[in-house]
């Protein structure tokens, strides 16, 4: 089994020259959040990372979360590792002040949060849960809904959950069926929901679930869908959790992967009905909901580059130990990572892992710009960016943390198919996540439909001239490595300029034919975005290189970039021919003789 | 959980208009095997597979087998059913009629293979070990040892094994230690072996061991491992099983998949040595474990058909009963099937399935023409096909297996991450099928080395001609999809073409640099082999529309094979573009800087 050792260096390398720290920490009330600041924060929870966390990975998958007598037993150390991470404030580094968070930039909360879920991504979802649940009473609680309960929110000291999902409706929400009948100042709330991630456990002395339920005289559909904020331990009139609420766990679901993190069915109102308070107005719960997919998204997102890292640093390990064959061009037998095959392995996990993290990262800061930049213009244009970049932020990591894993299994040849070896792990947990979220087809359709079609393209045409514009940069600096990654990058800028010209003209023909290529439109915007971010990643080594500096770390970010260029990036000549191509041939076939 | 529904109707549609079973069955002895032999035989391993072994997947995954007390428990209903298929005659029907075995071509054995496989690839490996043993022999073994052992593993009334790794002597045998010390008549072997598929149970009364392992003066590397039959139970004079042998199962294996199928750790020699008999000459062993490569592998390539299979099966019967969300163009909720990401993924899964088939029995009838060719240039010929198609069918099939087994979980959404689905269970599965009996890097070293460079191409060049042949024709039938057809495979087969001799000048400059590129090769040439195979299956169905038969079947095939021109065929492009340009890239990164 290997050890997690969270990556601050390319970390910090993304940040600082791909991602913009320094314009970040130029905005305003994060005037502290420079350079210093990262690498003290990013070395402090690397080392929490390590040494707390990521023990509990292969614990949480062997002894799962059971549930016994109606209470859920979370794996061995897991309550202890989550009362350090309260305790060490890790809980809030994002969250506002007013509540006793720390405001810090996404540029430097997502690499903590790509650490957590490196290190133990069941662990980590107790904490991403939480924060969506702050999120929706931030946004849309009351005064009261929001001194209840956010500061114990922000802290960690109570968890959150979200209650989307029913037995009926998973992507389509529209179907939700849980009730909320009014009863003074309260509702009571009744229904069934499956999928709650962390939905019921000890750790913590109350956890604070919120639920989507229908209004008796609410429309149907979408439109008739309302939040409400539903405590485990309905609050005392000081505060404290009191009277337990009418909501029971059922039962946990039995993964593939991600054992640790308790997948509850939730029965809310078996008694009298479960106690909840509307949250924001009537009918608007979907609505709400919609405000905080960006953050939770680019956090899915994140598990993807998370598990791929992971992955890739045990893969590795394992081929610098592992003695078997001699190499060809070696004269005796050594260890594996010699073997032209074993290195195109680890090349394609390591090459996309550090594409995949420059795009989340950059992702990140554009929210941060989106948040306080002071020409309102910018923040438009940057929040348009963020809304184009999630779905593929979501989508394409996480599904090229598939590949990433399975790579992983394979480096390890049969002893990755031993579970002892840790490496199926990663390839089990990481399944999950082209899934919840939103699946990838949703994440797509939302890429083409809302960010794309909608408006005819804008902000992804302009994103492309910017790539273009970077790219020509790149191009023009001394060295044939940058005359190849400039070109290779061209050819595939165009081929996704054309992809989305053609979508554009096929959905106002027959919107089908475009929606059956959205996937792949997904996949092939975001390896190009990644090849982008890659040849940036190259020009910006090289600066150091021409300075002087450290020159193995630079040099390897070339030689990446390279290898992305060959092995990668062609992959969006393929996306790019489906997308054009392949709709007729996908709707073609009869029904009924699938 | 779905049910598994042999598909007999594609199999013979492969075997008959694609695989040559006409001219299978006009080889000499074969003259009864023909298309009414093959559809009973279908018919009846497809009733038995679905009524009596697909049961027991599901159990042999929660169960496992289980070392208790130094017995293995096998999970419920394997020994029953294991003892139904023997009293059927399931085990012997390619076998020598001499020794109780039906001597079936190879066309018609490997359909009823698949069929195990998908129903059970747990259970199946049990059978096809044994398979291994029984062909060791019947090459190799002396006329009183095939006495002694062939009839019984023919009937399956004992079961056979493969002794090869160590833990030191993994991809590389000549790393194998066990020590075989010459005593009378026989050896006593010491040594330990793992990852003994099926190496210890109590479903038959006696289990017959193939292990390698080395002479006392034998030279060092690959041309000092012997071969030995090595029984769990000595045999009395009368051939029944007697004393216990010097063999033990020290553990099992926990492994991400296949839990049904016992992979143990035997010791060999704890106490005075296990007494073993040599096969063949001293010092040959792995040449002869080598002259039964080809059936082993093709056995596993039929692996990745048979979980695609599988798979596909169970995504599309729960994207049929599902229903969520409104799909474009319709007026109401319906199931999943009519949005047009699930038919793409869906179609993913279908066109590839039926791909591999295709090339996988194809490459079986090769095998019959290459023993029973009565012209033997035509032997030789086919013979060498066999040899350069059996990694491809290896490699490609199992590799394609990982993405269609991950999109069946895909296409379940959040249900399919539920281990009760059964869908992530193939994913499960699957990934062996990539590790064991040589991995895909092992494969690709083979094809590029043994069956490519070292004849300059030859054999695949001449494949290359038939396949430009066979698509003129197609190109040539009347209807735009042939047209269609034939110029996607015209592309990819230049691709293949280009990549074969750039392969050949590379290696000539570096080995390395064309070794590089080896797995990438694989997997162009088995895509572009799996178009070969659909243009010509779209040609055949159109033969028979044309005769007015039964539209919607070969309609479906013509659709089929559009698909995979559009959407799986370009990723040639890609593959052949990492072959041409990305060795460099692969091996530029020093060691240290992974």
């Amino acid at each position: 089994m290997s050890q997690y050792v969270a990556p601050v260096r390319d970390m910090l390398f993304v940040m600082q020259e791909l991602a913009g720290l320094a314009e970040v920490s130029a905005l305003p009330g994060w005037e502290d959040a420079g350079a210093e600041l990262a690498e003290a924060v990013l070395e402090e929870a690397g080392r929490f990372a390590g040494e707390v966390i990521a023990p509990l990975n292969v614990v949480g998958d062997r002894e799962g979360s059971r549930l016994v007598d109606g209470k859920v037993a979370v794996p061995t150390g897991f309550a202890e590792a989550y009362h350090q991470f309260v305790e060490a404030g890790w809980g809030g580094i994002s969250s506002p002040e007013a509540f006793g968070g720390q405001s810090l930039p996404q540029l430097l909360a997502k690499p903590v949060t790509e650490m957590w879920k490196s290190a133990c991504l069941a662990f980590s979802l107790c904490p991403m849960l939480t924060q969506g649940a702050l999120e929706a009473l931030l946004h849309h609680g009351t005064p009261e809904q929001q001194n209840a309960y956010l500061a114990k929110l922000v802290s960690g000291e109570w968890t959150g959950t979200m209650n989307l999902t029913e037995p009926q409706a998973g992507s389509d929400l529209s179907a939700v069926r849980s009730r909320a009948m009014p009863e003074d100042d309260h509702y009571r709330i009744f229904g069934s929901k499956i999928f709650i991630t962390w939905g019921e456990h000890d750790v913590t002395e109350n956890i604070v679930h919120l639920v989507l339920a229908r209004l008796p005289d609410a429309p149907a559909g979408v439109k008739g869908i309302s939040l409400f904020v539903v405590p485990k331990y309905l609050l005392n009139a000081d505060g404290t959790p009191g009277t337990r609420n009418d909501v029971q766990c059922v039962s946990l679901e039995h993964k593939l992967g991600i054992h640790g993190s308790p997948t509850a069915v939730l029965a809310f109102g078996e008694s009298a009905g479960a106690i909840g308070y509307l949250v924001g107005e009537p009918n608007r719960g979907l609505e709400y909901m919609f405000t905080m997919m960006n953050h939770a998204r680019l956090a899915v997102g994140l598990e993807g580059v998370a598990i791929s890292e992971r992955a890739y640093q045990q893969a590795r390990d394992y081929a610098r130990e592992r003695v078997q064959g001699r190499a060809l061009g070696h004269e005796s037998a050594g260890p594996i990572i010699r073997h032209p095959d074993v290195r195109r392995m680890l090349m394609t996990m390591k090459s996309q892992a550090e594409a995949m993290r420059a795009l989340a990262y950059v992702t990140a800061a554009y929210m941060d710009l989106a948040a306080r930049h002071t020409d309102p213009a910018e923040r438009a244009r940057y929040q348009s960016r963020v809304e184009l970049l999630t779905p593929v932020v979501k989508g394409w990591c996480t599904e090229t943390a598939q590949e990433v894993a399975s790579l992983g299994v394979q480096v390890h040849g049969g002893m990755g198919f031993i579970e002892e070896t840790g490496a199926a792990q990663h390839l089990r947990d990481a399944r999950i996540t082209t899934i919840y979220e939103g699946t990838t087809g949703i994440q797509a359709n939302d890429l083409l439909g809302r960010k794309t079609l909608r408006e005819q393209g804008r902000t992804l045409l302009a994103l492309i001239e910017e790539m273009r514009a970077d790219t020509a940069r790149v191009g023009a600096l001394d060295g044939e490595a940058f005359r190849q990654l400039a070109a290779a990058q061209n050819v595939a800028i165009k081929e996704l300029e054309g992809a989305t010209r053609h979508l554009i003209d096929a959905a106002s023909v027959d919107p089908q034919l475009a929606f059956a290529g959205a996937v792949p439109y997904l996949m092939l915007l975001g390896t190009v975005c990644g090849g982008w971010q890659m040849v940036r990643a190259a020009a910006a080594a090289q600066a150091h290189l021409a300075a002087g500096e450290s020159a193995a770390f630079y040099r390897a970010k070339i030689d990446t970039a390279l290898f992305y260029a060959d092995h990668i990036l062609p992959r969006a000549m393929t996306h790019a021919h489906v997308v054009r191509h392949g709709a007729r041939a996908t709707l073609a076939l009869d029904e009924s003789a699938f």
